[in-house]
C-alpha cells in the first residue's frame, strides 16, 4: 500500500481530504465542514456546533499553565468559534483523557477553570466523557451556541470594498508563550532560579488565561450591524484573512501601520529580536475576531476603541499586506500549526 | 497540596466531582449531565448532544483493528448514545489527535469508516478538528441528534412492576475481544503464524464493526411504545442496570436464565472457560438497548424476535439477579472500566 506523509498535506490539504465526498443529507444541516462552527436549523431558530482538542505537548506545556488556566483557556477557545458566527454560546460537553498522574485535585483544578468560564460566560456544562490516556492529558471541548437566522456572519460573505476590522490587539499570546518558554529553558537549566515574569503581566494573561469577545458579538448587535464575513484568531492574522479571502472568493488588502498591536508587545518582541508585526500576523491564539463590514457601517463602529480597521476587500486582487515602507507583500498561511509545530518537534 | 489518586473515585464519583456545583442556567438546558445525552430546547423541537473519547491503547488497539472498523464503530457508539434517548442522530463532529505515523492512507481508511457508517445511518459530518498527537490515536465524536419531546427516554423515568427489555444478544462484542486478544498473543509469540478466527466470524463482527439498534428506535415508535427508562449498553448489562435503577430510584431485578446470549458466545465462553452470563453482565460494547416498558405496553412488543424481556422494577429492593438456581445476587457494576482497566494495565 502507497504511504504519503501526513506533512506533505498541509492544512488545507487535510481538511479537504477530510471533507472529500461529505454531502449533507440533512434539512437541518445549514453549514457543515468549513467554517468556525457548523450551522444546524431548529424548527425556526438556528444552533452552532464547533469543537476544538488540545493535546499535552502540542497545544500546551504544563510546566507553565497552570490547570485551571488550562481548563479556562480550553472553554474560551471554542466560546470564541461560536462568537465568530456572531451568535452566542449556550452548552458545553467536555471530553478529558487523563493518566493516572493526575491526581483528583489536579482534574478538579481544571474542572474549576472551565467551570469559571462557564459562568462568565453563561454557558451550560451538559455533558462529556472522561477516559483513560496512556499519555498525556487530552482535553475536547464541543460548544453548542444560538444565532437569529439573518445575524450568521460566515467567513464567506466578504464583498468587493467592504471594511476589513479586528478587535482588540494582537500578538500578544504568542510573545507571553515566548516569555515563558525563555523562563523555563532557564530554569531547566538552572534549577532553583526564580522566573523573571515582571512586566509581562499583559502579555501572560492573554496566553494562559485570555477572554473570547462576548462583547464585541453584543456590541455589533447593540449598533445593528452584521458582518459581512467573520472569523476568530487563532492562527494568527495572516492565516485567518486567507481564510475569509479564500471563503469569500476575494482578495484582502491590509495595512501594516493599522494593525493593532500593544506596547507591551512590541517592547518585548525587540527584546527577544522578533518583528511584532510577525507576532501579530502569525503567532495566533489571541481569541480577538476579524471580519469585514460594508462601507455603509463604518460610521457605527468609527471611533469604537474595540475596534481597528486593518484594510480592505479587492475583488480580484491576491490577499497582500502593505508595510510602513509602501511595498506589498503576498500573505502567506503561516500561522501557527498544529501539524507544522509538531513535526519540526519530532524532527 | 493534598493528592488523592484518581482510581479511589471510581467512575460514579468521577462524575459526581465533574458535576459539582453545576447547574444550568440557559432556559434551552433540559437536561445536562447524567443520561446518555444531553437534552436541549431548541424552539419547539427537542435536540440530544452526546459525546464519547477513544484512546488508543485503551478502548482500541490498531494491531486488530482495522481503521475503517474503528473510525465505523466510534461512530455507531455515539449514535447508540442518541438512540438511548429514543432520538434519531443528525450531525456529528470528528475530532482526531493524529501522530506522524500515520500515513494519508491510514487516516482515509479512518475517514472512509466515519463517512460509511454516516451513509448508512443518515447523519451529515458537519465539522471537527484534526490535531497533532504526541503518542497515540484520539478520537473525539459528538454527536446531535433530534426526538420529539413526548418520546425522551431517560434513565430516570422507570416504574414500580414496570418491565425490563433488551434488544438483541449481549456478550458477543466481549467474546470477540478475547478471541482476538488470543490471536494477537499467539501471534506475538510465533511471528508468522495464520491466526485461527474461523467460526467466530459473528463474534468478531460485534466486536470490530459494531452496529447502533435504530431499527429500535423505528420499531417502537411504529408500535406507540414509549420506553419509562432507556440506556444502551457499552459497559455491560449489570452496570447499565445500575444506572437506570440509580437514576429512576428503584430496584431491578433480573433473570439469568432470560439474559439473550448468543450460541457463538456460549460456545466460545466455554472453549475460554468463562461464565457466558460474565460476559454479557459486565463485557460491555453490544450497543443494545435496555430499556423499561410499562406493563400495558407488554403486549405491543411480545413475541418480536428483537426483543428480550429480562426483569422488571420493584420499589425499594435492591438491584440484584436470580440466578437459574433460583438464588439471588445483588448486582454490581463491574462492567468494563476504561479506568481500572488502564489502571490494572499500568501496575
Amino acid at each position: 500500500m502507497d504511504r504519503t506523509e501526513l506533512s506533505t498535506l498541509g492544512e488545507f490539504g487535510l481538511i479537504k481530504l477530510i471533507s472529500e465526498g461529505v454531502k449533507p443529507v440533512k434539512k437541518s444541516t445549514k453549514m457543515g465542514i468549513g467554517d468556525d462552527a457548523a450551522v444546524i436549523q431548529e424548527g425556526d431558530q438556528f444552533s452552532l456546533l464547533t469543537t476544538d482538542m488540545l493535546m499535552e505537548g502540542v497545544h500546551f506545556d504544563l510546566s507553565y499553565a497552570p490547570l485551571k488556566h488550562l481548563g479556562y483557556k480550553a472553554a474560551i477557545a471554542n466560546f470564541s468559534d461560536i462568537f465568530a458566527m456572531n451568535g452566542v454560546p449556550e452548552q458545553i460537553l467536555v471530553s478529558l483523557g487523563l493518566s493516572n498522574r493526575f491526581s483528583v485535585e489536579a482534574i478538579e483544578e481544571l474542572y474549576a477553570g472551565i467551570k469559571l468560564a462557564c459562568e462568565i460566560y453563561e454557558v451550560d456544562m451538559v455533558g462529556g466523557d472522561t477516559v483513560s490516556s496512556k499519555s498525556g492529558l487530552v482535553i475536547s471541548i464541543t460548544a453548542r451556541g444560538v444565532v437569529e437566522q439573518n445575524k450568521i456572519a460566515y467567513r464567506s460573505g466578504a464583498k468587493d470594498k467592504d471594511i476589513l476590522v479586528v478587535s482588540g490587539d494582537l500578538g500578544a499570546a504568542y510573545m507571553g508563550l515566548q516569555v515563558l518558554e525563555r523562563e523555563k529553558a532557564v530554569y531547566e537549566s538552572t534549577p532553583g532560579v526564580q522566573p523573571d515574569l515582571e512586566g509581562y503581566d499583559y502579555i501572560l494573561e492573554r496566553q494562559l488565561k485570555p477572554e473570547a469577545r462576548k462583547d464585541v458579538v453584543k456590541l455589533l448587535d447593540q449598533v445593528g450591524v452584521v458582518p459581512t464575513s467573520m472569523i476568530d484568531i487563532s492562527d494568527g492574522l495572516a492565516s485567518e484573512t486567507l481564510h475569509l479571502a479564500d471563503r469569500s472568493e476575494m482578495g484582502l488588502i491590509l495595512y501594516e501601520e493599522k494593525i493593532p498591536i500593544d506596547p507591551t508587545v512590541i517592547n518585548t518582541a525587540e527584546k527577544f529580536n522578533i518583528d511584532p508585526t510577525l507576532c501579530a500576523l502569525n503567532g495566533g491564539e489571541d481569541y480577538e475576531l476579524l471580519f469585514t463590514i460594508s462601507q455603509g457601517d463604518f460610521e457605527k463602529l468609527k471611533g469604537n476603541p474595540n475596534f481597528s480597521f486593518i484594510g480592505h476587500v479587492s475583488e480580484g486582487s491576491a490577499s497582500q499586506m502593505i508595510a510602513r515602507d509602501g511595498s506589498a507583500h503576498e500573505l502567506t498561511a503561516q500561522g501557527w500549526d498544529a501539524f507544522i509545530k509538531a513535526k519540526k518537534e519530532n524532527l
